[in-house]
């Protein structure tokens, strides 16, 4: 019988130009100081965004420093040094400016502006510490400019170790942000193939809640929505950047899957991931995603998923005759396939990313071990030796 | 372009025997006095529902007091009395257990708890006194037992001046919920015509929601969600009452409808039925909306509202001949008065509770001046006279 749990606090204004509400919004966090977290790439203060920022908040008479050092793929280091200059400077809340590595930091770091020792201690899979947190973390504004990691609608913030190949992810619910602004028209800029990566990050997020164990039915909803916007839409945002239709529909089907990521679950694709870009941080998440998808998810269709075919009539309108094939996965393929073909990533590989095929066995423990927990919502059983079937199907 | 805002901040914990979760969960609301507020019935105590309840909360060594004064349309000289209580005794959180009238009191005594003067200073329409509270409301924790209110997932209060015919709703960011458990195993025992009354509440806050300007995609999918549900359900839960996944739907579809009202609106219907009931507390609120509901989507059909369509095929799967006629609402007016009949309403009247047709031009202007805001998110511009036709047209 129908049993769930729904919740996700975070007050989420949406459209565009809507980044204007910073400077008289009363939802802003209380206090007077706040730092701005951005990507070390500069990109914020080129496109002027970093700037508009700091004005909107001295409408609101607040102080902000900047902490302008987040690189892709984070790590736990740069989080504690964050983390220690907010407590010098009495920081009140955190502003996460960017894609999702810069609010995933932002979120970290404002857990660790108010808790003790290193964010590492708090980690509850891998090498983490285990503790658990005294206090709860600052509140977080989200102000994100890719459509793509959903994580200004959910409590989660990945963060990959120093030094290490463990990239995990958290959350509690503490790092929900209190207010996220969503302005599609702070997305025009993004080129396309991020663009294109960003948005199949949103599709898989959508999928994988989709087939999740713990889905309810909002999250159904919610998932079915974003794979057919995306799957309509990506496909001109990647050609077009600058359609705000375009990046409109794309923001709200991001933010669509990040709720799913709040009422549902990412499933172990995102394990395999993360094991992917850990190893190898230049493997941007959504390519990694793309890269695995089809072994992944064929995987899955081999076994059967049913809810496969929902996702495929989700993705377009002329797949009935597919559908009536003995294996509901192979509409879903096909439709994954030209998707990936249209926004232009059809002919990427893993190996140009420098990844072997010795490492496999090293991914598919790594997969297991830190990120383990996704492989139990996943409606498919699969042993270490699927996952390295999986890598090595994905590595043809 | 799209823009909206989404927020719902409360925690709902769902599904058949989740009541047990209130002495254990970590979520309930932080102290250890809190009061229980049920209907004068005495329903609640004969049910056990009250022990069990009180039970469940010293598992978590909370102690609590019992309000039980509670009637159908709640008037604001109990929610004083009652808040008047709660400061005496200290206590740290509300708890509303019962149908929609207890939870929205409940609502209302939360927020008198820490504010001063009385709940009509508060009130921002008709004789209210236009004050804004000075401290959010003691946390509240929701425990419905009927299926249709939705407040469960909303901030919303309903409440009547006492010796007035003024019925006003009211909420702010601190009358949602910090809890709501909604448990289908509780509304087991609703006898066939309320459920029949409280089941229509919840479809007329989807179908308004679905149709307000003010609606937002996640509005418009659960809409669907809950006028598809209720459509095929609520009959089987009207004539087999202990059919607990009838219960279980109709419980999920109430919520979502209640989710509707925090993510979009009521519109101006409720604006008329608030006016019947206040001159007539006696008519169940449920039923109010029945009575007027053909007269009122008959007007908003006839002039041309196209998402009526939309919600003709939510409700049911045969009404393609309907949509290809000149006005999409018929449709919708065909199958409203087909799950009327199906629910056993089909034959009440109006003047069953004592509306004379005189008194409509009073009804009017009360629903004009109450509840005025809601005529501003309708579709469909209304008119002193129009609204005078519609309650003309109901009473035939």
């Amino acid at each position: 019988m129908l049993n769930f749990q729904y919740f996700m606090p975070t007050r989420v204004i949406f459209g565009p130009e809507t980044l204007n509400q910073l400077g008289d919004s009363p939802h802003l966090p209380r206090g007077k100081k706040a730092m701005i977290v951005v990507g070390e790439s500069g990109i914020m203060i080129k496109l002027g965004y970093l700037a508009r920022v700091q004005s909107l908040l001295s409408k609101q008479d607040v102080q902000s420093i900047v902490f302008d050092k987040i690189m892709p793929n984070p790590e736990s280091d740069m989080i504690d040094e964050a983390a220690a200059i907010c407590r010098e400077n009495d920081i009140d809340f955190i502003i996460g400016l960017g894609g999702g590595s810069t609010i995933d930091s932002a979120k970290a770091i404002a857990l660790m502006a108010t808790n003790t020792g290193k964010y590492w201690d708090y980690m509850q899979s891998g090498t983490g510490g285990g503790e658990e947190p005294q206090s709860n973390a600052l509140p977080i504004v989200a102000i994100p400019t890719t459509a793509g990691t959903g994580t200004e609608a959910d409590p989660w913030t990945v963060i990959t170790k120093s030094g290490s190949a463990e990239k995990i992810g958290w959350g509690n619910d503490s790092t929900f942000p209190t207010l996220s602004i969503v302005d599609p028209a702070l997305m025009i800029s993004v080129p396309p193939r991020q663009t294109a990566y960003t948005g199949m990050d949103a599709f898989f997020h959508a999928v994988e809640a989709y087939l999740a164990t713990c889905r309810q039915p909002a999250s159904d909803m919610l998932a079915l929505e974003a794979v057919h916007l995306i799957a309509h839409t990506l496909p001109e945002a990647v050609a077009n950047g600058e359609n705000l239709e375009a990046r409109t529909v794309m923001a709200w089907a991001s933010s669509a899957a990040g709720l799913c990521e709040s009422y549902s679950s990412c499933i172990s694709q995102h394990s395999l991931e993360h094991a992917l870009s850990a190893f190898h941080p230049d493997l941007p998440h959504g390519a990694g995603l793309v890269l695995i998808s089809k072994a992944y998810f064929g995987f899955l269709a081999s076994r059967g998923e049913e809810r496969l075919g929902d996702l495929a009539l989700a993705m377009g309108d002329t797949l009935q005759e597919n559908l009536e094939e003995d294996i509901p996965g192979v509409a879903f393929l096909d439709a994954l396939d030209k998707l990936i073909e249209e926004i232009g990533l059809g002919d990427e590989k893993l190996s140009d990313y420098g990844v072997t095929r010795e490492e496999i066995p090293m991914l598919a423990e790594n997969a297991l071990t830190t990120m383990g927990a996704l492989f139990d919502i996943t409606p498919v059983t699969m042993s270490q030796e699927d996952v390295i079937a999986i890598f090595e199907a994905a590595y043809q």
